[in-house]
């Protein structure tokens, strides 16, 4: 049997005030380095043992595989990390507050660009100091794929490469691959697996945290996905994400 | 110009406790990790920008190398780990206490094992718990390759096409290369560019978590090494490495 684990970030300073955060590089809370410490406690009591992980550029994704490798005793695994493993560029409206968008532009417009397929938020001027372009780390990115606003549909599109490429060819060579990424980075992933529709990938909500654990057979077949944990907790987890840009 | 950078782990829970360690994988105390986040925020400080970062297997010096990163912002940066990086196996002596082998087998019988430059301390069966045999991460290791014990000489030995092949290569590529690893590993890496004999290499002690800087020209000829921070303090660090096994 084959495993890929995919665990969402620990809560951020951001989702904590409730901003629109995507390629803005902020830190966990205290809370959400405890929520990975114990997704690696949970994981290495269930005797799951990853090979080899992989991470975004962002460092509330660093820090939690930091933190889960940290509970599981297995701070020797390699680790590669990519930009395309990044959360959805929110684009002009990074840093907003998400209900004061909703109450501005209204909860219409906000679901759109936070849960629509391909509609994207308004686009970050290339100059912009929140454009990626400015930060060193993604000098090695064209201007053709430094994102300055993305729709769900954008962020699987540069994703693919990297799962198809990296991701699909380490399950090849281990048995236990894990990947610590963001809410709309592995709505891509889980979309592929499960052969989910447009409509379907958007309402699912990965909770932070939360081992989601998919198991295949040897030729890599899909055999069975689940979350890691309690289901009253996690069942809790998913609609706070859900309900985060309620304008009240 | 180019910089590499060696760090040495902060204090970890056996040099508190004055314990051989070798290749024990022991967590850092509670002020190792502030040296190592100190030790990036005076990096990060005088603007240094690592591109590329090297750590060894144990867990020591990953955290500390993760304090680092998180210190100077900069968790992006890829980070490669080796087994050839990490500490000199102490062998059969690790776990015992370094007074109390010191009052057993006298001060010069250990001295020879921790300073001397080809004695090796007594080795470790094959199949002894503590044997790296026993451990997967080192599952990928032939037998030869497996230390049971080593003198300076051999950890040297098994660390140069390490060094060679891929930290090298890396200051090629990258202007500014980190490299976080223990006392002896980075003695290896420190007498190779500064050409000491075999008995200087010896005398000279690391300070724990104090960034030791190489500048080299375009050529990689060296052209100045500097341990950064507070004079005063880098001299009781290494006065502190120098006097731990002392039978009184």
């Amino acid at each position: 049997m084959k495993q890929l684990i995919l665990v969402r970030h620990g809560e951020s300073e951001w989702n904590k005030l409730n901003l629109f955060t995507g390629w803005t590089d902020v830190d966990l809370t205290e809370f959400g380095r405890k929520e990975a410490y114990d997704a690696g406690k949970l994981l290495k009591a269930e005797g799951y043992r990853p090979e080899i992980c992989y991470t975004s550029y962002l460092k509330r994704a660093v820090r939690t595989l930091n933190q889960v490798l940290e509970a599981m005793d297995m701070d020797y695994l390699p680790v590669e990390k990519s930009w395309r493993l990044n959360e959805k560029s929110y684009g002009a409206i990074q840093g907003l507050n998400k209900a004061d968008t909703a109450k501005k532009y209204g909860d219409e417009q906000v679901l759109l660009w936070r849960r629509s397929f391909d509609v994207q938020p308004p686009a970050l001027d290339m100059r912009d100091e929140r454009s990626p372009r400015m930060d060193p780390r993604y000098a090695e990115l064209s201007d053709a794929e430094i994102p300055l606003t993305e729709s769900l549909k954008d962020t699987i599109a540069r994703l693919m490469p990297y799962y198809k490429e990296v991701i699909l060819k380490a399950l090849d060579r281990y048995d236990c691959v894990l990947v610590v990424a963001h809410g709309n980075s592995l709505r891509g992933i889980v979309k592929e697996l499960k052969g989910m529709s447009n409509e379907e990938i958007i309402k699912f909500n990965i909770p932070t945290a939360v081992p989601y654990i998919f198991e295949f057979d040897e030729a890599l077949k899909l055999q069975k996905d689940f979350f890691l944990g309690d289901a009253e907790e996690i069942r809790r987890k998913m609609e706070g994400v859900a309900n985060q840009a309620k304008s009240k």
